[in-house]
């Protein structure tokens, strides 16, 4: 299973980091949980509620500290709104991320949700409750930021198993190494006809332009297999999965989530402009942005905590003139977005889900070969 | 507990319909699942997660037909989101609700959507399973739209007691009759220093403006006790709540939902007007939008259900030219959210809550009185 | 012509600057150009396009400099787009204004934008052209702010007659006395069926909330006669404009635009958080938001300008933990965009124009005497 | 020069209309005003103001009716928003579009406003002044719609020669056959270091799907020469522009004007979604959205007329259910997007401007040779 790069030659105008990964950022961190159980045997009996499963949930950690205490700068953009993320309201408003970030599938959001508030509650007991001794503070709640994308055509989506346990082990499993493809809230996902997942990749900005890094981290389920562009080839046309794949639905749907960190000292503002440049990353696999699709971006700085009570109504904080810059940081989160996807692919096995539903692993070697025979000279 | 109305002269630039509630708007009916549960006692070892539990969940169905295969064009507002709910995107891009509306306490919003997708699955069970027989539809999710303010200071917020049982409940006792005051989501809320709730009210269009109804249904949380106002009295001004009552917070908190209904066929850009007005009627109460404050607005038309899997293309559909009668209708609006918050506070009782939290009844013939003294010659 | 506190008590939360304008805002100067031109008589053979002129425009100065140089963060926001602004789109992406501020009568937007384009690259001459001898800029446009009602009750506006010399004028008269009633943009609105125009009101925080002072500019042009609300009392039920004025309109329209400083250093989303309250100052008069209103909010913070061409990308600059005053600050948008209506309106004359249409001047005497009647014991 | 579809085989999955232009949606029809003066020739004491010019407008007109009485439903959408639009607000608010739709250069704006304006006012004589016979009416105001990039590397910025002799010769000169390249408002822009100008393109969806037609014109003025990207081929790499073109500027800007028709009967929440993908068929051409870039997006129906002033309160009226067909007009948007962008490039001429600066057309020939290297069996 190789990473794109590892296929051949890839031409980017910006470098990737060490990891070319969104946890390039320093401080960030990215867990699983993978749920595969019950046979993916066709069946026509079958019921929903009970599996089989193939879904998951996906964590990213902006830091490693206690995200209620010292918040980060954040923020949210919907491309296509047929999708049903939680906590985008308040990430509008306040501008900030106070919890784990989460992805996982459509139907398990609440439950998903729910679990953040179990654990923000029991490392910050005071939520919901107040500080009694300093007069009881009546927005001491949380809000739990949670992504989504539909597993539902190899998973039971009714079934909706990922609940506490599922976030907190994939909160003990964040590490500065991404693991890609079918895992976590990518475990059930389909993209481009081919099984998606979980993809990461970054980019560094030049010294002079500040030596930023920008990371993304997708959850790729959108797009017909036609439509897959692999730097610019268009591999959809020759490459098809296997014939016993699902007829073209009535509407197209399928989704995505991006999520973009940087250390750049950017403010809600500024982040939010670097979400609206993410549909130009996508854009370049050959997404068309169906009608049926959530597509989805949340964008986070590491650059100076916020803190819940501050000490002070003031405070000195470093700020940065992002115009010199924000063309840097666009070409930067295109690049990564556009090959953290190709990542989610090629990283992705095949998965065999309900009613024996498959999805296949886009086969990197023919990818290899067709874009080689497009790129004369390479 | 006297309605607003049955206090004295009300004057209104247009007159309530027949209930002065939003089930006056024809086939809108409204159930609520109370839940006072545990001592609300002192209780110096208090531990949060067990109760006393103050809360609830309150269901708005926009018709008695299963909203799913009929849904209701839409709108959303966030006049400040310093708040939780759930949906929001999905109406935004699509501009229909296809579940009931459900309002319940901040923390419960993840396991009241939860019990929404329960229901909505059971109802119609291909979602998140498609019909096989036709070619798998992978857009067969479904987007349950809840609204929260935060019951804390009065319910055990990290206990989160309301499931499925509770919203199936609340479904199964919708009524056009709507009860007001400190039930369903309204049990454990604060509005202006005592207790608040959930209120309704209505207003009814000239003849020759289309003789439409609007109605607005509120879940009041916000607000100090020095701001009330009503009719324009500075009621505040001379009427507080007892003094054993909590020090004001270090952040001004609390939250209102307004639920708007109509029969007048506005497409979901038309509700957005709809939404937006709803604050000029919340402001006349006295409230001024505190920082902590989730201020959110959901509106619907029940005049001409959108088909899931409509038969054909395209459809013959009345619509109206929202212009002429927009500012009759931002009148009905801003009366009816007006009227309905005052409701809220004065159909509430008293409730003593965890650690002894007591939430006064506004006292309806002190507010009666001032308002009298107030109003020469009415 | 008094303004509303020379008319007896007036409680307000917080208290107003030494002013009580938007220049109470260290640095915030506003200066009048006023064309009162052509007789206001009936004329049956008159054709528009030549006068009679009842128009204007008003400047806000953030500060004295070079603004381009040296931008201040702002925001806008809607209330109701029935509208034509101009400059919208750039502050929301960029978060800063960077010409004076203008507002004016509808039609006259254009030759008003036209006008700040003209002196803007007087001032700054690289504008449009770059800096050649270190290479071009192509960035090195100009986004004027201008601000609109229409004032084509009173005034000719199809014969658009401001122009460069009358913004150039109204920003030479700049002053931190702020004159108000009917002049520069005021000169021809109406409002609650009399003659509106121009008010200004400030509010101070308390040292321990910072001490930072929040000014309000109105231009006010909205709302029927019955709708008048004075601190409550409903003056409008009361006290009607002479029945020789105009019959209502088809659709009911009229327009305000309200300019907010502050001190703060607030960020462009701190600084929307601020705009998105002027409603609820608004609601206080009366306001129910017509269908046909371009209801507008602009906001700026003096607080640390932002250079255009910056040394260096980053900086330290002063940020403030907004939400711990944000309900303080409400308090100050609320009280102040309420009371600078009322000085629209008092300390406007009676103005007669166009077809001999007539807007009276609000009687104040008579205004105090229906408040006294509805204030006991004050 | 030659479109690209002139240039050897184009896919495509949607069949273009029979003009391949944006007025194969019936009705629609393009004009152009194109001033081309003084030289273009190196001149070390040039002063801005006079010229030299190499600008003009461009007018969209939805029907040829009188677009006042008769709207259309619209939509705008800003994915970058350092650019200065006219009327974005009203059409946000209301849905419609009510004048010529006129893009410029982007000093020309206002002056461009104020001449619609002007001919609005002698095509319908009550706007500004109401219909005294039956009151007045204060809402007749008009909303022009007005986009922009910035010519000021060829035209003198400053001069902003463009006023209502222009606009209206633009009008005049409107036709079904839209002339490309470097015309009207896209005689003076450059993309991807070429000469820019104006492009158009469209779709046709099959019979099933409702058989309608989407166009795009685009006004291209954005990009990095090694960004250009031709049907994935990175011919950017390949293929720059003579060396005597401008160094990179400190801020790297450009801007495109994308303007979509269709004649499937959306409302303007639809179109809305139509405008949200225009952004991918920009990202196909390389385009990373540079921070200095105004990237608009106005869409219009041209199905089912809007009236002014209508005979009755509601009407039927043909809507459609757009969730099935979205994503064929998603597909019919990026692609029409995408190619009108090369025909903007492919059909301009090289065109010398101010201080010599020179823009040339991108060689067909050499684009064809890249790319027919690129296409392996094409």
């Amino acid at each position: 299973m190789p990473r794109i790069r590892e296929l051949g030659p890839y031409e980017s105008a910006l470098p990737p980091g060490p990891r070319n990964a969104i946890s390039d950022v320093a401080g960030v961190t990215v867990g699983h949980y993978t749920l595969i159980e019950g046979a993916g045997a066709a069946d026509p009996h079958w019921q929903p509620g009970n599996g089989p499963f193939r879904t998951g949930v996906t964590i990213i950690l902006p830091h490693n500290g206690n995200l209620y205490d010292e918040k980060v700068a954040a923020a949210v953009h919907t491309i296509n709104g047929f999708g049903k993320p939680f906590g985008f309201e308040q990430v509008r408003e306040l501008g900030v991320i106070e919890t784990p970030i989460a992805l996982t599938g459509t139907m398990n959001v609440p439950r998903v949700a729910d679990a953040l508030l179990t654990l923000a509650a029991a490392r910050n007991p005071h939520i919901g409750v107040g500080f009694p001794e300093s007069g009881w503070m009546g927005y001491a709640s949380v809000n739990p930021v949670v992504g989504e994308t539909s597993d539902g055509y190899l998973s039971d989506l009714q079934g909706r198993p990922i609940g506490v346990a599922a976030v907190r082990a994939a909160i003990d499993a964040a590490s500065a190494e991404v693991v890609e493809g079918a895992v976590g809230a990518g475990t059930g996902t389909s993209c481009y006809g081919w099984k998606g997942g979980i993809g990461t990749a970054s980019r560094v900005l030049p010294p002079e332009k500040g030596g930023y890094t920008v990371g993304a981290l997708v959850q790729t389920n959108f797009g017909r297999a036609e439509e897959l562009t692999v730097v610019g080839v268009p591999v959809g046309k020759q490459l098809r999965p296997p014939k016993d794949d699902e007829p073209p639905p009535a509407i197209l749907g399928g989704s995505i989530m991006m999520v973009l960190a940087t250390d750049a000292p950017l403010d809600a503002r500024g982040l939010g402009r670097l979400c609206r440049r993410a549909a130009f990353g996508l854009a370049r696999t050959g997404s068309t942005c169906h009608g049926g699709s959530g597509d989805f971006v949340i964008a986070f700085s590491t650059a100076g905590h916020i803190c819940d009570r501050p000490a002070s109504l003031t405070a000195m904080r470093k700020v940065i003139d992002e115009q010199p810059i924000m063309s840097w940081l666009a070409t930067a989160v295109v690049e990564s977005v556009e090959e953290a996807i190709y990542n989610s692919l090629l990283m992705a096995v095949t998965v065999v889900g309900r009613n024996g539903h498959t999805r296949h692993a886009l086969p990197a070697a023919e990818v290899a070969r067709i874009v080689r025979a497009h790129r004369p000279g390479a």
